[in-house]
C-alpha cells in the first residue's frame, strides 16, 4: 500500500507557516500543508455580538471560504448563489469552536477576534490546516494586544492544533491529501490542545463505518500528528 | 448528582414514535424524546441532483428546521433573515450523511428521498431524535416503494440510530435534556448502525476538553442508548 | 349533489382545538378542521415595530407557513427560494388584520403578540383555520398577561372566527375541503366577530363570477359556520 | 360631511387614461385618478410558466410596484431590502386574478401577458386604478395580437374594472383619496366585469366592522363607480 | 453618413425638462432627450450614512433603475433576481459622483439628498439624461431648503450636466440614440460643470479603441453638447 | 513635493508578476504593485452565457473581490450582506470590458474564460493591477488551449495593460498608492493595448475637476506607465 506522494502512513505532509503574510491584519499567516494553502488573518475589533453586550466577556469566531479556483474546477462565489456554502458553514463553525478553546474570553474583555481562513489552494485537510494556522494568527493577535498595552497579559490559555486521519482501502493513515480523502471509507478530524486533550472529534463513515479498534488506531495517528504540529506552532511563534 | 428528571445516568428519556403522523408523506413519524418533539416526513421524488443525472444512482438528503416557538423564546424564521440558520445547516448535513448510510443508493435507482425534520418542541437532543425518527420515516418510504411495485426489494441496508451523551459537572451521562446540555463540559452525538459500528461521531468540548478515558465512558453510554433505540425502531416498523 | 365526505351543504367538518399543544408559547393550540391541521403559537414580546415606538400602543401580527410536506407533493422551503411564498404573504397579512380586530392595542401597551400559524397538513381552509385557532392562542396569551400581573385586565375586546364558503358546480357550500376548493367557481373567506359583524370579506371568482343573490347565499352559510365556531372557541377557552 | 376635494359621496375623481404612454410595450397606458397616477404596460411573451408547458393554455399575470417617491416620504426600493414589499405582493396577486378574468386563456394559446403596474404618484386607490388601467393595456395587447396575425380573434372575453369604496366617519363613499382612506373604518375594493358581476370583493374593517346593511350601501356605490369606469374604458379603447 | 433621425453630427436630440412632474418629491423633473425619458426625483432626509454621523457634513447619492418595459423587450425586476442590476449599480455610482460635485456637502449640513432616476423609456443616453435631469431636481431641492428656512443659502456650488458622444462607423457624433449606441466602436460619457471643467470622463472602446486625435474630437463634441445643456438647465431653473 | 515612498512623479512602484501561483487554474498569476497584491486566476469552461448559445462565439468575463482583511480595517464578506459590493461590481465590469478587448471572441469558439481577481492586500491601484495581471493569466489560458490542441492558434489579439494616474495637491503623478489616492483631486484609470490605443479611460474628479491641459499631462504619464507594463508582461509571458 503506497501513498500517492510516497509518505509513510503516519507521516504529515511538509508544513510551512509564514507569519505576516499580509500587512494589515493583527495576526496573519499563510499555512501550507503539502499543496493545501490557506491564508489565516486575525482581526481584533472593539465590539462583541449582541448576546455578549455588557457581559465583560469577548468572542472569538471564524470564517472559512475558498477562492473560486482553489479546486480542480471552478466553484461559483457564494454571493452569486446568495447563500454561504453549506460545507463552508459547517467548517467555519468547527473552526470557531476549536479556536474559542484557545482563549480565556473573560480575559479578552469585550472585544472580538475574527479569524478569516481563505483557502487559495485545496488539496485535502483544509479545515484542519485552517485551525492549525488560525491558531498561530490568533496567538499573534493576542500578543499584539499585550504589546500595544490594550491587555496586561495574553488571554491565550491553550495551544490548539488539528489534523485529519482516515481509513483508505482498510489502511488507517495520517493527513490525507485530496486523492486519499476522496477514496476514504472513514475520515476524522481531531482537534486537541497542548496536553493532547480532545477539543473536538469528528469522525464520519459515509462510505463505510468504523469500530472501536479502528477508532483507537485513528486516535493514535492523530496524536502523533498533532504533537508534531504543536511543536511547529510553538517554534514559529517563538521566532 | 441528580438529573433534572430523576433519570439514572445511563437512562434514556421516554421515547415515543408515532407512525403516519401526517397523511401525504411517503413516510411520516412524530418522534418524542421526553419533551423534544420532531416531525420527520420522508418524500420520494423521481429525480436526482445534477451530479447524479444519468448515474443510475439515487440520493438521500435531509432538511432540519425548528418552528419559531419550538424554544423558550421565539426565533425569527430563516426567510426573514434571508439565510438558513448556520446551526440548522450543520445539523441537516449530519442527518443527511447519517441516513445515507442506511440506503444502498444504487439499489434505490435514480430517485431521491428527502427527510424533512421539523422540530415543534426542543428540549435537547433534537438532532439525534431527528436521525432516529428520520430513519423510521425513511424505512417507511422504502417499504412503500416495494409495496407499490416501484422497486422489487427494499434499498434499505442498515438500521441507523443516534443518541447524545455528555459530561456534566464531571459526570458522563446519556441523552441530555436542554438544561443538562447547556451546562455540559463535553457533548457528543453518536450515530451507529444495527451492528453498533460508528457511522458518525461528533464530540465537542467547548467548555472543556476530554481525554481517552472519558471518551471510553461516553462511547459505552452511547452504545447502551443506541441498542435500546434500535430495538424500539425495529418494533415500531414491525407494527 | 354529494360532498366528498357526505356532509350537508351547510355543515362544517369536525373541528378539534387542542390547547397547550406546545409548552413554551404563551398561547398554543393545534386546530384540526377535518384533515386540515394548523399549529397556532402566540408569542408575547416586550417590544414593538419601529412605527409604534413611544406610542404607548401595542401590535398584533401573524406569520403563516406550511411544512414542506403539508401537501400532496413536496414544496421547497421559502429559504431555499430566498423569498417568502407570495401566497403565504397574502394569507398572513389577512390573519394579522383579522386578529388585530380582537385586541385593544392601546390596552395591550407597548408590547407585541405574534401568532405563528404553521400548517402541518393542508386540506382546504388553512387560512380560516389559522384565524379561528389563532384567536384561541391569542386569547390564551392575553389571559396569561393578566395572570402574570403584567396587565390588570385583558386587552381582548372581540372574539374572531373565520370560515370559507364557496360555489361548486353552481352549489353554494360551507367549509370547502381541498377537492371542493380546487373545483370551486367562487370561493370566499368570511371573518366575523362575536356579533356577526364583518371584519374581513374576501370573495374571488377566478373561474367564474358571482352576483348579489349568490353573495347573499354565501354570507348566510358563513354566518351559520362562524356562529358554530364562536361557540366552540368559547367553550375551549372556558375549559 | 364634506369630502376633501368637494366631491359628492358617490362621485369618482376625474379619470384620465392616456394610451401609448410608452412606445415599446404591446399595450401601454397612464391612468390618472385624481392625483393617483399609474403606468400600466402589457408585455406579450411567447412562453408560459412551467405548470402550463404543453397545456396549450396561456397565462396573464401582473406586477405592482411604486417609485420610491410616489408617496409623501421616500420608501426604500425592494431590492435594497431584498424582499418584495408584502403589500405589493398582496396587491399584484389581486390584480393578476382580476385581469385573468378578462381573458380566455385557452384562446390566448401558450403565451403570457404580463401587466406591469408602476405607481408614479399615490393618492389612494392605486390598486383599483391599476386594475382599471391594466385592463386597457391588456386589451391593447390582445388587439395587437390580432392585428399582427398571431391570433385570429381576440382572447379578451370580459371588460374588467375596479373601484374602491369605504366608510369614513360613518359615511359610505366612493373612490377614497389617501386622506379619506387613512381615516376610513372600512374600505373595500370591488372588481366587476361588464355585466356588473363580481370578480373579486375585498372588504376590510381594521378600524371597525361592517354589517349587511352597510355592505349593501357600499356595493351600490361600487356599482355606480364601476359602471362609469366601464364606459370610459370602452370609449378609450374605441378611439 | 446619415444619422437615423437626420440630425447633424454635433446636434443634440430635442430636450424637454418638465419641472414638478410628481408632487411629493422636494425636487422633481421629467427629462426627455428624444425618446429617452427619465423621472428624476430628489428627496431630502434629515439623516446621513453611518460614516458621516457627527461630521457636520451631508451626503448626495443617486439610485438608477428602469421600468421593466422601458426597453424593446421586458427585463425582470431586480427583486425577482434578488440582485440589483450590475449595469444599474455602475450607472448610479456614476450619477452619485457627478451630482456630489454640484454641492458643498459641509454647507448642506447633516442631511442627505437622494436622487431617484427611474427610466420609463430608454433610447440611448439614459445615464447622461439622468445626470442632466437629476441636477435640476437637486437644484430644486436645494432651493426649497432655502425657501423653507432650513438653510440660509443654497449649498449648490456648481451646475452639472452630462452628454454622451461616440464614434460610429468611424464618425464621431454627439448624443447617440440606442441604434447608434449599439453600433458604436467607442462611446464616452462626459460630465462637466458650468466652466466646462471635467467632473467625470468615461470612454470605452469595447468594439474598438481610440487614439488621442479621436479623443480630441469627442471632447469637442461633448463641450458643445454640454454648453447647450447648461443653458437649458439654467433657463428651466429660472422659470 | 515628495511621494510617500520617494518615487519620482512618473515612476511606477516595483511590479512583480509570479506565474503559476496556484496549480489548478488554466492561467494563474500573483501580481504585486508595491504593497498591492492580487491573485488572478483564469478558468476556461466549455460553455457560454445564454445570449451566446449557438452563436459560435465565446466570452471573457471577470470577477473582482477583496479578502476581508485586504484593507486597514476588516470588511464584511459580500455573502453576509447578501449583495455584491457595488464598488466591486463597478470594477469587475471594467476589468471584463478591458480583457475582452484582448481576445478575438469568434476565434475562441463557444467557450468562456473567467478571470477571478482576488485582492489579498490593497494599497491603491487594485483595479489596474487586476487588469494588468489578469491579462497575463488570460494569455496563459489561451496558450494552454493551443498546447492542448483545443484551438489551432491563440485567440489572443491584443496585449492589455492598465495603470492609474492622478492629481495630488495639484501635481499629476503615476501609479498612486492608497495614501495618495485618498488625497487625490482627480484620479484616472487608463487601459491601453500594445499600440497605446485607449481601450478604456475613466477619469473622476470627486474632490475637484480637471481641464484639457491636465488631461494631457495625465495621459502622458499613463502612456509611460503602460509602456513599461507592456514590456514586463511580454517578458513574463516569454519565460
Amino acid at each position: 500500500m503506497n501513498r500517492c506522494d510516497g509518505r509513510a502512513r503516519d507521516q504529515l505532509r511538509p508544513i510551512r507557516i509564514t507569519k505576516h503574510f499580509t500587512k494589515y491584519a493583527e495576526g496573519s499567516v499563510l499555512i501550507e500543508c503539502g499543496d493545501t494553502k490557506v491564508i489565516c488573518n486575525a482581526t481584533v475589533e472593539e465590539n462583541v455580538p449582541p448576546f455578549l453586550k455588557g457581559s465583560g466577556s469577548g468572542w472569538v469566531t471564524a470564517e472559512y471560504a475558498m477562492l473560486p479556483r482553489a479546486t480542480a474546477s471552478r466553484n461559483k462565489r457564494d454571493i452569486q448563489k446568495l447563500k454561504r456554502s453549506p460545507r463552508a458553514t459547517e467548517i467555519q463553525r468547527l473552526i470557531g469552536r476549536a479556536l474559542r478553546a484557545a482563549v480565556d474570553l473573560d480575559a479578552l474583555g469585550e472585544r472580538s477576534i475574527t479569524i478569516d481562513c481563505d483557502v487559495i489552494q485545496a488539496d485535502g485537510g483544509t479545515r484542519t490546516a485552517a485551525i492549525t494556522g488560525g491558531y498561530v494568527a490568533l496567538a499573534m493577535a493576542c500578543q499584539r494586544l499585550v504589546e500595544e498595552g490594550v491587555l496586561e497579559r495574553t488571554p491565550l490559555c491553550h495551544s490548539i492544533s488539528a489534523v485529519s486521519v482516515g481509513i483508505v482501502d482498510g489502511v488507517p493513515m495520517l493527513d490525507l491529501c485530496y486523492t486519499e480523502d476522496s477514496a476514504a471509507e472513514v475520515d476524522m478530524n481531531i482537534v486537541v490542545n497542548e496536553t493532547g486533550a480532545f477539543v473536538e472529534l469528528q469522525g464520519t463513515g459515509e462510505h463505510g463505518t468504523f469500530d472501536r479498534a479502528q477508532l483507537e488506531e485513528l486516535l493514535a495517528l492523530g496524536e502523533k500528528g498533532n504533537r508534531e504540529l504543536q511543536v511547529l506552532q510553538h517554534s514559529v511563534l517563538a521566532e
